[in-house]
């Protein structure tokens, strides 16, 4: 708070009407809104009608800066200066087998980094680090503070849910966007993962914005204006960050579904895999790596993950890690540990051609209709429950092949899932012209 | 609600985003909203944020009315059909000094047509209707529909406030719009004004739409757009309605203030009073008349105007509804049986030359001030309190020589008040090129 301007003379009717008619506010203004959202001083229809108010006439790059700095300080910001390197992180906006996280963590603690990761739960068609995590026997999401600065001082990464203490500003903000339409904005999605991701106390920040069918922003233009005002706010407020637009018009790796992806990171860590997982961990971890000056250059920082690979430290990280977080350590060994589901059906290809395309977030949706998601907050998750992807965009096929196996336990929507998979799945004569990168455009190196 | 659209499957928060992005409501979503609205299902956080929606998307023509008729049906719709005539009202958006319907309501029904008038309050700078009434000793604004009903029924107008059957969401809406800056939509106010209006059961409507310094709508294209939509709601509802686009870049008449308004109300059904109150109540009755059917054209309906003034019978009928509605019917005769205030001081020019133009507003500003109005809801009002205009715009005025008279009670804003109607003249060598006319525009004749 500016102590020329003293919080009584402003006014949140003022502050509605001002963000209304297109004005900029004041830093002292945003603060002031987001005080009394924290302290529950301000109602929550005028908190509803300012959202709205900035989904439809925008934030500029100060204000955002200051949404996303008030927000952050709404809480506890850890102070994690007594570990001895730098301290870095990577933000996916999520996506159907998106599941990098999992190798990066162990992969750039190996190389003696610090990853004080605090992630989310998964929604609708995306899946979340953290019931992945939990499909391992025993692993505990849940640490406090003290005990998640104890696990990053003993292995140098720790995977958490958020806390209370943590921006909680931003969880009042995101329950009243959720029930008012005021979710789809840049500026507030970049608000609230930023507030988040600095309260980690971080240095540095890699972002991976996901564009295509099956991510949150469909188009590419969209995606690339949340990574400029992600990254323009995360220098302005003194951190290095990067954005890589990276693809999502198909899911990432072969598998989509709790356990399996699991299983897909340790292949990864063990020097195996799907290569577009392995490709862009290794992206995502060199960036980590440069921006965290643990190496000179990208290709240096490039060199630095493949090693860690290759030498099994990134994969005896992860085994550390799952140990000091009270899980079942074995099944980097024996996979099979992890729940599975009990039946598998396939989805044939009903003509001959090419794979052109699919309809990504139906993948997802099928997926969690199974079991394998959440449609609503309060659900469950079946950690067995899996997508199988047998074929990627580009690759032939032959009529009656199988282009997915589905792993399920319960019978009831088998045949409705089943339908959206094989309907997603787009299907020509000829093959795509162009390949679709995996790593579409970087923004802010 | 329409058969086929059962509401069950309309949800508030998609109806948010549609509007949000810019989509057209159905009727069906609109008469969800209103319905949810009325009987308080939905939180006011979602309807806070679908009205600032509204205010920065708009509204279509088509939802406008939609939004206006549900808002009509969510109350009592009066039916009046056992009156013989044709029942007509004029809704002005308010100014300083503005006191017309208390002219225009005797007046037209002494010439037999019906007025069933519902009005409001004053708030901020602009007087209102029921306050005024409230001046003369023993005046009762709250008759209740059965009553209301017989008063009409003897007297052929009546003038009551809002009751709580009447249009029941526009309440909740206000009391919402007011709170979360989402006043200022000319789709709101037009459905806020004419879902009450048009609950009066009426024929046809004669809208007073003010624009300049002392109006709500400072441009006139601002006026004349809010004028378009009521215009055009009123018709697509079967109603005659027209709108008079008038002068309020200084105030009408002499004066501003309770007790003084009925004066010059009573002047003018007396014959006399000023010109420019006198030309523009002939001018509304003239329309009251001509959509009533009770004249064949407008001129026709300027000479019964003029008549029923001339006649004495405009003041009659005044004096049989003061009576009908329990107040001292001898103000007609003697007004100074109104509250007056005990004191009074002038403001005087400080220059020679022409007063150019007039900060209307401030006017009414400093009249609340002194107690001649409302700055919260729950003020009272000085119903003695007054100020009186010797010169008009266009007027030359000496130095020294008397601007204004301000009456009052209490000394305690004196000072500022004097200062902020001194500072509300404009005053230059030249006199202004042009007169500004009093009616600036007919919208929807």
């Amino acid at each position: 708070m500016n102590a020329n301007q003293p919080s009584m003379t402003i006014r949140a009717i003022d502050v509605i009407r001002k963000k209304r008619d297109g004005q900029e506010l004041t830093t002292a203004e945003i603060e002031y809104v987001v005080r009394a959202v924290t302290s529950g001083e301000i109602p929550d229809y005028q908190i509803a009608a300012w959202l709205m108010a900035v989904v439809l006439r925008g934030l500029t790059r100060a204000e955002t800066s200051a949404l996303t700095d008030s927000m952050l300080r709404s809480g506890e910001v850890l102070d994690l200066s007594e570990l001895p390197t730098k301290k870095v992180d990577k933000h996916s906006t999520g996506g159907v087998g998106d599941k990098t996280s999992l190798v990066l963590a162990p992969l750039v603690a190996a190389a003696r980094l610090i990853v004080p990761m605090i992630s989310g739960r998964g929604l609708g068609h995306t899946g979340g680090t953290l019931d992945k995590l939990e499909s391992i026997p025993g692993f505990n999401v849940n640490l406090s503070v003290p005990e998640f600065r104890r696990v990053l001082k003993t292995c140098g990464c720790a995977m958490i849910g958020q806390t209370s203490e943590i921006a909680p500003a931003d969880r009042k903000l995101y329950a009243l966007r959720d029930v008012t339409g005021t979710v789809e904005s840049p500026y507030l999605i970049c608000a609230s993962i930023m507030s988040k991701k600095l309260a980690e106390g971080i240095d540095a920040l890699v972002l991976d914005v996901k564009t295509g069918s099956g991510a949150f922003m469909k188009r590419e233009e969209d995606a690339i204006r949340l990574a400029e005002i992600m990254v323009d706010t995360g220098k302005r407020m003194g951190k290095k960050v990067v954005a890589l637009i990276t693809d999502m018009d198909q899911p990432l790796g072969r598998a989509a579904g709790h356990s399996s992806e699991i299983i897909e990171c340790i292949e990864v860590l063990n020097g195996r895999g799907p290569a577009d997982l392995r490709d862009l961990s290794i992206e995502l971890s060199a960036w980590m790596f440069y921006l965290g000056e643990r190496t000179g250059s990208l290709e240096e920082g490039r060199k630095l993950a493949v090693s860690m690979i290759a030498s099994g430290q990134a994969r005896e990280k992860f085994r550390q890690g799952i140990r000091l977080q009270g899980g079942d350590e074995g099944v980097i060994d024996e996979p099979q540990r992890l729940p599975k589901a009990r039946s598998s059906a396939d989805i044939f290809s009903e003509s001959d051609g090419y794979i052109t395309g699919t309809n990504c977030e139906q993948f997802g949706t099928a997926l969690a209709m199974l079991g394998g998601g959440r449609e609503k907050k309060e659900d469950a998750i079946d950690p067995g429950v899996a997508l199988e992807f047998h074929k990627r965009v580009g690759d032939p096929v032959r009529k009656g092949e199988s282009l997915a196996t589905i792993h399920y336990n319960a019978d009831a929507k088998l045949a409705e899932a089943k339908i959206m998979v094989g309907a997603s799945y787009f299907i020509a004569p000829e093959a795509p012209r162009e390949k679709r990168p995996l790593i579409r455009r970087i923004i802010g190196a």
